[in-house]
């Protein structure tokens, strides 16, 4: 906490100490002479019932308990567990146990491994059951310049639980996008009542663990959740309109698309890419994730080949420039030609060497070559969705400076609004959660 | 060719020029002297069947032709394809056209981009229909420390199609794994029949571009090829025993699976991690791709429990050591025990992070730490195979001087013989196409 800059006052509680980091330290939580927002609790686990009753009677609110050995190890640990549910009964609010707690900039908290996570807030809120996801996320989305109105590991969830934290982010007016690990569910009921309703005004992205035998045993011994049937789930997201995803990676790509590309619900793909496999990979990919790449019309396409290489090219759509590193008025002219003519509502420019581009650029610096803003030029002229897919090339240790180099690139887009991503697959899988959103808000809100 | 390094005669051939490169030109092929191996050929498609015949008349037994524009264009460009095939038969090979030939380290060839490609030979074979995918190959899977024999884009196919290159790769004592990027096949029932046969000694890993209805359109503007029926090639991959792949990145992981563990059937796997919801999705992971994932026995349990922390941790199968960096004794005793009293076919270790481990080690250098040993020790040790998970954690261009410690304690990985995967989705896909190979292998050997 004091590492991330927390500002307000600190008391830290131990019987055997009187000073912990400059800090006067209290024997016990009844000592300390001033009122008290919300404490966070790492005594070994038989210790915590009794001082939640401490924090109880002292008047604190709220409490995390990031001790772990409760109902996820043994019976005796359920037996503790259910004790602190009593308490919570009793008015004070318990997030834990078996977790990393709290992650809010704006408040100025952290969670268990969280010191160097980012000080500015942003618009999505996380919520996981495993406090290694919830470490991972923030970490791995900053990469991406994703930042955290909240971060919430909840762990066991005792008291608060994944319902009482989505309704409360569904009031955040910070929160834009909730995301979430899943391991199990309180109230199956109310929690799929609850995904209705928020969904209808904010996309929830949902990644539920232990769907498999093998992940659903992994899943008892993490939070002591159980697992619950794929079946089950598969209605839930169905029905509910919150957006499922199978992957940290695939949340992230999501969530990404949801940041950075506006509402909309067409599924109608332009492919612009540098090489005929690269086009039919694309092809297929996109219409296995339930996009579509329509053929053009003839006159476009006529269009097309007259901006095109004569060979070693394609205007069906997907458009093969002929190769990884077109001339920049070439791809600006293809990128034009496909928003101003095309009936499609995004186009995605796949895996054109934008970090190798421009013979005159600084090669590894942040000067970006005149190709690679074309797509930042095409985009503030038409406003439709443009999408990058940027794949790591350059596998090896010997070519970090190659990934350097292609990481500056993707931030410069991600600057200007423009998402990348790693792999058309993925870039397609995530237009294909966000559009499905849409669209199932627009089916709820309709009268049929 | 000269900046790969060919150390035979090169012949030069054209009208206008006398000298090219320091090197003698003639203006026909028939006016050079001496006899002649192979010749690469770049003029104009319509020129290109002259040219040929003058090569038959040379004595010349093979040539590839680079140039675009036949088939894949027009119904002139396939007529000019129809004359090449015709020319073929009377005594001279071609590779292409519209392709960028052949790499052979050991032949001092290399492909249209390949100037820069690895000189070292070694035992995988690619066959690619598309160029781009010849080029990209060599060059992602270098960074895996993955060699080639001999790479051969053959673009159109006139004459040399899948079904030659296979049958001689076959044959090729160089080559152990065959894998190839086809858009057509020429002749399906001699395709089918070949893999069978090949299958029983070399695995084929095969990706099919062009499946779905865009896919197939790409691909006839690509190499004027017809993509077939997904139905069609699912019957084939499952009664041939070729391995499918569906992206540039599983061919490359499948590769990695067979060319760094041994040739073995079981599906049974241990995951050990660092993290509760690492072990969920592993867990999860593994068994969609048809790995089973088992309960330990409560002895073995046992004797988990008393290496790992007695809370945060699991040791039902995956095991969770309860973080990402634990001491490498634990690790090691964790590894040890699942070997001698586990039954299972292979370990994987999940997200370790081994680049930050040890607090003595160089933090960004090629000194790693104890931790990092510990799978080698173990591998080394018990003879069982060994993967590694190594996600990309730190995504943004600022964190560029992690990934490069990463990717170090990768190649340290691979040096030493244990396959590196990027995620656990990815690990368990590589290795259930590999262990799908050898079963298919035993169950047609099987007598019944």
């Amino acid at each position: 906490m004091l590492g991330f800059g927390y500002a307000g006052k600190v008391y830290p509680v131990n019987p055997r100490e009187s000073e912990i980091l400059g800090f006067k330290t209290y024997p016990r939580v009844g000592d300390i002479p001033e009122p008290i927002d919300f404490a966070s609790i790492t005594v070994p686990a038989p210790a915590v019932p009794d001082i939640v009753e401490e924090c109880l009677a002292k008047g604190i609110k709220a409490v995390q308990v990031l001790t772990a050995g409760f109902r996820e190890i043994s019976e005796e640990g359920e037996k503790l567990e259910e004790q602190l549910t009593g308490i919570a009964a009793k008015g004070i609010r318990i997030i834990g146990p078996n977790c990393f707690g709290v992650y809010s900039p704006v408040g100025g908290l952290t969670i268990l491994p969280g010191e160097n996570f980012p000080k500015e807030s942003g618009p999505v809120a996380c919520i996981s059951q495993s406090g290694g996801i919830a470490a991972r996320i923030p970490r791995r989305a900053s990469g991406w310049g994703i930042r955290f109105s909240k971060v919430i590991s909840y762990g066991n969830a005792c008291d608060i639980n994944e319902c009482d934290l989505v309704e409360y982010l569904y009031h955040d007016p910070e929160t834009k996008v909730i995301t979430g690990y899943l391991e199990g569910v309180k109230d199956g009921p109310r929690f799929f009542k609850l995904l209705q309703e928020v969904s209808k005004t904010k996309p929830v992205i949902l990644w539920k663990g232990g769907l498999t035998q093998g992940g659903a045993r992994a899943v008892y011994s993490h939070t002591g959740s159980l697992g619950g049937e794929e079946a089950v789930w598969d209605a839930l997201f169905q029905q509910s309109g919150a957006i499922r995803v199978n992957s940290l990676e695939e949340l992230i790509d999501t969530t990404l698309a949801f940041l950075y590309l506006p509402p909309y619900r067409g599924r109608k793909v332009s492919v612009v890419g540098g090489g005929g496999a690269i086009s039919v990979a694309a092809a297929d990919a996109c219409e296995r994730m339930g996009l579509s790449v329509p053929l053009f019309p003839t006159e476009l396409q006529q269009k097309l080949a007259s901006i095109v290489p004569p060979v070693g090219s394609g205007t069906r759509n997907p458009v093969d420039v002929g190769g990884p590193m077109p001339p920049p008025a070439m791809l600006k002219a293809v990128m034009e030609t496909v928003l101003t003519d095309g009936d499609v509502d995004t186009i995605i420019v796949d895996e054109i060497e934008m970090s190798m581009s421009g013979h005159g650029m600084k090669r590894f610096g942040r000067d970006h070559g005149e190709l690679a803003q074309v797509p930042v030029d095409v985009k503030k002229r038409f406003g439709k969705p443009v999408v990058m897919v940027m794949p790591v090339e350059a596998i090896g240790a010997d070519a970090i400076e190659f990934e350097g180099a292609r990481r500056n690139v993707c931030d410069y887009y991600l600057g200007e609004g423009i998402p990348v991503f790693l792999t058309l697959e993925r870039a397609a899988r995530a237009l294909s959660n966000l559009v499905g959103y849409y669209e199932h808000r627009d089916a709820i809100s309709s009268p049929g």
